[in-house]
């Protein structure tokens, strides 16, 4: 999941043209940047997308970014995105592990799938201090994603200054790292401004993010390069996860690869970086 | 409060310029700036002030540091400063949310009004990994203040290193943010080095620090120009906080400025906004 | 403990030369420089090391590291080095203070002194989370020391940029001053860089770490420079643990020295600087 494309659930003659294209992943948005009087139109589009034959051929993972947990919108947005096609549903705002339980009690009781999997949104400075409680609150959490903008803003904290960029980075990727999951990185607002976007984005893959949210397709090659694993890596995490298959097969619980024994870590980077080289 | 400046209990003969100063606020110290053998005169002087017509009518925000809670002075201080002109009790060296409870409760039993804010200072590494429990641990506290030297001095950290002054920064802005206080910057050493003074400043504005303290009285006028809040923000937050009050008045939880959704941190934040912007 | 130098425990023709140079200290490894087929090996030559005459007379402090707890060497390696010569064991991998105190029962077991120090490794996001804790686990933890690589490998997180690396050691440096434990430095991989060396180390001595870990001795001297406490430091650190001995044989608990009262975090950064100025 290099790049993730970002589209307003209310702009349903984009999502063809995001499916066909070069992002790994696409993210369609019910929360905000659908106004609060257009939530049954978005709704009804995005789900119309997750069961139409176009989206399960395309190939592509969609994730759906719901309203949060305790939102009046909640319920009725994860009765609408039943599909073949959802493959991921994006939680904002969860603020505890509590929250990361509540909501896929609520998506199993609305029907969906229960073996989806969960991105959980961290932007608020709560989430930020529990992220590792919040990654490893259930299995099914696949991964956290930095949301700068709702974590900055009220704290009235720059996103323009690096050094402050990477002190919310730097937290989150040891939280992912803990809790074993992979972390992700926003939205870089200013479109026009690439070697902005370059730059956080060498931030992140240099602090283990294994993608970044686009806004605008021109934003995706610039991403799909930047966190491309190197092939090297990629080729010693496939050797790293073939050691550990055959030590589960022979009931043996520690291996070794090139010489050193492989710790569980070590061996869930390795499926993490595969999973990035898919493209996933 | 974009500026606050510091005076020596033992000084009493700047308050009078420093009460028709520039600073946003005074701040008047019983705590490290008075010998052991000097306490019980420095605080005849304070309690002198407080109860004078001078301080009354200044306008000012007037706030005294204490002796820190357990210390042999604590209660003798808060019996001391008994005053009209006391508008906000400043708490060294809290360890945990329960220290300014107690320092709450010892508060009240000195007869102190009981609506007294709590500025507490976050200036030993326990504090600072605990500083949201303690900006949440009573709707009396207003704000935190980063107490630089007894944080770095013990733990060996050097403040010269723009780096190691960011990381605490940054950590306390989000405790403040998540406990909904606003945090002020403590003081910096050096009055000759201006350009320092300037450039820690920026750096607690960019991380959403509302003022900064000073300990001479040419350093005022660089904090108030530092942490002006912009025009366009605090007409915002006008904005949001009179939405807010017009929802309330309906009884509705949510409301929308400019088109979006405004959350709980947003008001905050607008509301500390304007408390910055008043000079307060 | 400006310096220590780590040798594998399967090199012992380095045994002696590492005990006879500049390092303060000497870390002989059982744990990762030591192959799974070798690890006997290991065992039997760091053993006759610690009980030889010239370990004895060398007046270096010997530290060894041994394998994790849990790890099926743990058991065997505690019985191996009983030795009048081991002077610390350095434990890797501990994920929080239960593992520490599980450790030093295991140590006692085996019928090491139960006076013996333990130098704790922060090594994985769940213990640099918890560092604080696992300082203040029992009071034979003397030292806190970072673990770059396997910290910051299994997360992806580049230890090649500087403030990668800085973000840790803040975050270090501060659960050891909370927990009154000094902390020192891990290596620095690349044996040619010394600019590298030198700059990894400048940034921990800023950040109050007492030493860095050399695996060669074209790193020691560096470290013994860079970390050498300054004399006007040294010499206050001995006038405020005088007066602390001083306040304790009278039965007081504050002191004041050059006219400022002394708190226990000061008192404990005297006692730890003059452990560094001693070499140790």
């Amino acid at each position: 999941m290099r790049s993730k494309l970002f589209v307003p659930g209310i702009r349903p003659e984009l999502f063809a043209k995001a499916l066909a294209g070069a992002a790994d992943a696409v993210s369609i948005d019910l929360e905000d940047a659908v106004p609060e009087d257009r939530k049954d139109e978005a709704r009804a589009a995005v789900g119309a997308l997750l069961r139409s034959a176009e989206a399960c051929s395309s190939g592509k993972l969609i994730i759906v970014r719901v309203n949060p947990l305790g939102s009046p919108h909640f319920d009725a947005d994860l009765r609408a995105i039943s599909g073949p096609a959802l493959g991921m549903v994006n939680l904002p705002k969860p603020g505890e592990a509590a929250d990361v339980r509540a909501a896929l009690e609520a998506m199993d009781a609305a029907g969906l799938p229960d073996t989806l999997p969960l991105l959980a949104n961290i932007e608020t400075p709560a989430a930020l201090r529990r992220a590792a409680e919040i990654g490893a609150a259930h299995p099914r959490v696949a991964g956290l994603q930095l949301g700068l903008g709702d974590l900055f803003e009220p704290a009235g904290i720059d996103r323009r200054i690096p050094a402050n960029v990477h002190a919310a980075m730097f937290q989150l990727s040891l939280a992912a790292a803990e809790s074993g999951v992979f972390c992700c990185d926003g939205a870089f607002p200013d479109i026009k401004d690439e070697a902005g976007f370059r730059a956080e984005a060498h931030m992140a893959r240099a602090l283990g993010f294994i993608g970044k949210s686009c806004i605008h397709p021109s934003q995706i090659a610039a991403a799909n390069e930047i966190f491309q694993p190197d092939p090297s890596q990629v080729d010693q995490a496939r050797r790293i996860v073939a050691a550990a298959e055959a030590a589960e097969a022979l009931g043996r619980a520690a291996f070794v690869v090139d010489g050193q024994m492989i710790d569980p870590p070590f061996l869930q980077r390795a499926r993490r970086l595969l999973l990035a080289a898919q493209g996933k």
